[in-house]
């Protein structure tokens, strides 16, 4: 294995001059570390001009991308522009189609196009590796796919955008709303150009079903992920649920039950004394749990040149190695369709509501919760000036069903003032 | 690769038989993930009639380990006896020299002939795997050798003895000493036969030298590591400590330095922020901090028969899927003989002691740390009914040197009462 590995770069953002960057600074030791030169054949990107922190003057250069994937002189592809569609999706299938292995960070292409792009690696031979497209710099795929494939996956868990980390966080650090943190992260540029792909769940939701893939041996479904934002999320449920000692964080949750593979995406209060409650600002988290290895848990940076472009150096440096394995870890043919739980397992849940101040209101609520087949654990009313009371209730287990039968017994009452809120504790 | 992967297991402790009890009821979903059957061809431990939970009647024996090593029908050994020398160290020889891969749990053996062995396995074309032998179940070795193989290492710091962790953590929680807790983890079983290879640090400490000849490239070189038990630890330094914010852990710390490499075990305090300060109980945590991934944090269960088990099947099972890499992620030729750091690099340093109560005494203390070159950063004189003022010094960065000369001042001062404690403090 002497001969120098070729790459071709496609995309020479963040992550690409990233990449570009340790090749050019670590050539030595990635060379003694995996035996063999790892060289840049060509790259493409919208200008060959622009001024970038990498010199690529000695490079091969494309206009279109899709040309990296017809090259006789690369041998592998790494997809570094994103998008779902388009120049992403028609260079990497080229590749895999023209016996080149591919390297990508675009979770999206493989939330959407995922179970094809395997079949298709499958079918020429190649390997498709994404280590960058979950949880930054964590080599998160590695460790489900290679390190922990003797465990049956129980659960996995992730907090794996830090925007929505960096907003939570800092609304109870600084005692701001939502609004205005929204507001500071478009400043720092810390939002996707839309939005709701960081804050609606949308990216969190997309890695959550690669690793979902992985762990049960499923096809990619992303359409089953239950994606909820934190929009809702206010300061006094992020205060409220310390009190009790919770933290609120946009957690993926993804575990087979009897009635199907359960994907979520959505904020949950989680103990303060776990590692994820202990998660402050853009770090990312994933939460393994099998049954031997039990609860591994992994922190690092989710984001960011340096960290995004280490796992695409992991997964560039496995293939210089010679080590191949399926997309998914596992045959594309092999991968069960699960059908989707339309209800998650039972946990406990917090509601949080505000009860018109009269006789009997809180009776309602409680009466309510009862015909719904939930038990309250605790409750706290909190003293209130003006004329309406704000309550608390922490239920004992209950289904994602009885919650919702529970919140429309609610809207019966005739005693809420506005909507309450609902929020998941997830038993870690 | 539809052949299947004969595997010969030497030793059916809580390891062995963890891992005969994976194979027994994965069998299936190990075929799927890594394409073909993994079967046990022999095993071999004390006794064969021995009542264990796994029903071995199928598999071949061998009284002897070694003959493992030599039966034709064995295409992987798995060493899990432990010794670091010994039937393990003829087994492991034997195997690799018969032309079969070797995965072991046994870092004693690989701390002390860690430099051979791999020079033997890449002699003989075979790979050495080892991921179990440090902290459990988490992919540590994974992670530093394959998915952060494109960061030059700057630091690994690690908590990789439980039993100490659950000592010091314990003493905090139950107010009791270390003598105390000491006995009941003898009780629980949780000691080594010898139990200085725990609370002496030497088992976290083989450990540490292994994940530094991965993180710096350099031979394994265990009798550099300045080791330092956890016997000393006083119920008074870790409530000092926590008083100031922060923890005790016996933590691993390796980095190169420009006076060479250094390699410490020894009890530092470390912020209760940290993801280090918060672990408690039996838990491990390795910290890898790399030019490119930033601080990468891995968490999980360091010891038991799953965790463990689990490490030895990723092992095997990447051996299944025909993954090949040096024993210690690079030839071992090009393993580099470090010079060990004598002199660790600067830190803040916690110092306890307790002076005499009379005029002057505590100047002394503040003139002696003056003439060592170090300056204080924060003092506490904790108020006393009896005659000696306990007290608490924080000071700036000094090296482990002038730590040392510090102390052999403050001895001829002739105001201490009794031996002053010294603890560096991490800066994480």
């Amino acid at each position: 294995m002497s001969s120098p590995l070729r790459l071709g770069i496609a995309g020479l953002g963040t992550v690409g001059i990233g990449v570009v960057k340790i090749l050019q600074t670590h050539a030595d030791l990635i060379e003694t570390r995996v035996g063999r030169r790892i060289e840049i054949a060509a790259v493409s990107a919208n200008s060959r001009s622009k001024k970038r922190g990498a010199d690529i003057s000695a490079y091969g250069w494309e206009d279109d991308p899709v040309e990296l994937g017809r090259r006789d002189d690369i041998d592998v592809v790494l997809e570094l522009m994103g998008g779902e569609n388009g120049a992403a999706k028609a260079l990497v299938e080229t590749a895999l189609k023209r016996g080149k292995d591919v390297v990508t960070a675009n979770k999206a292409l493989l939330a959407h196009h995922g179970n094809d792009l395997a079949a298709l690696a499958d079918a020429n031979g190649r390997v498709l590796r994404f280590e960058a497209a979950v949880a930054g710099g964590i080599p998160v795929i590695k460790a489900l796919t290679e390190g922990l494939a003797g465990n049956a996956v129980k659960r996995v868990m992730g907090v794996m955008n830090g925007t929505c980390n960096y907003i939570l966080t800092r609304m109870e650090a600084t005692g701001q709303g939502y609004n205005v943190l929204f507001d500071e992260c478009a400043r720092l540029g810390y939002l996707e150009a839309d939005p709701n792909l960081d804050v609606g769940g949308i990216d969190a939701g997309h890695k959550l079903s690669l690793l979902s893939a992985i762990a049960f041996g499923t096809r990619v479904d992303f359409d089953a992920v239950v994606l909820q934002g934190i929009q809702s999320i206010s300061l006094d449920d992020i205060r409220l649920a310390r009190d009790m000692g919770y933290s609120i964080k946009l957690l993926g949750v993804a575990q087979m039950t009897g009635r199907g593979l359960e994907q979520r995406m959505t904020p949950c209060l989680v103990p303060e004394t776990h590692p994820l409650g202990q998660l402050d600002g853009g770090t990312n988290m994933v939460v393994i749990e099998g049954d031997s290895v039990g609860q591994i848990v992994l922190r690092g940076a989710g984001a960011g040149e340096g960290p995004t472009a280490s796992a695409v150096m992991g997964d560039v440096m496995d293939i210089a190695r010679g080590f191949r394995l399926p997309v998914f870890g596992q045959p594309a043919a092999t991968l069960a369709a699960a059908a989707p739980a339309v209800v998650s397992a039972g946990a406990p849940w917090y509601l949080r509501m505000t009860l018109l101040d009269k006789p009997g209101a809180l009776a309602k609520i409680a009466t309510a919760l009862g015909e719904s087949g939930i038990s309250i654990d605790r409750m706290r009313q909190y003293s209130h000036e003006g004329a309406d009371a704000p309550v608390l209730i922490v239920t004992h287990k209950a289904s994602s069903d009885d919650i919702t039968e529970a919140l429309a017994r609610f809207a019966g009452t005739g005693v809420l003032v506005g909507e309450p809120v609902a929020l998941r504790i997830e038993e870690v």
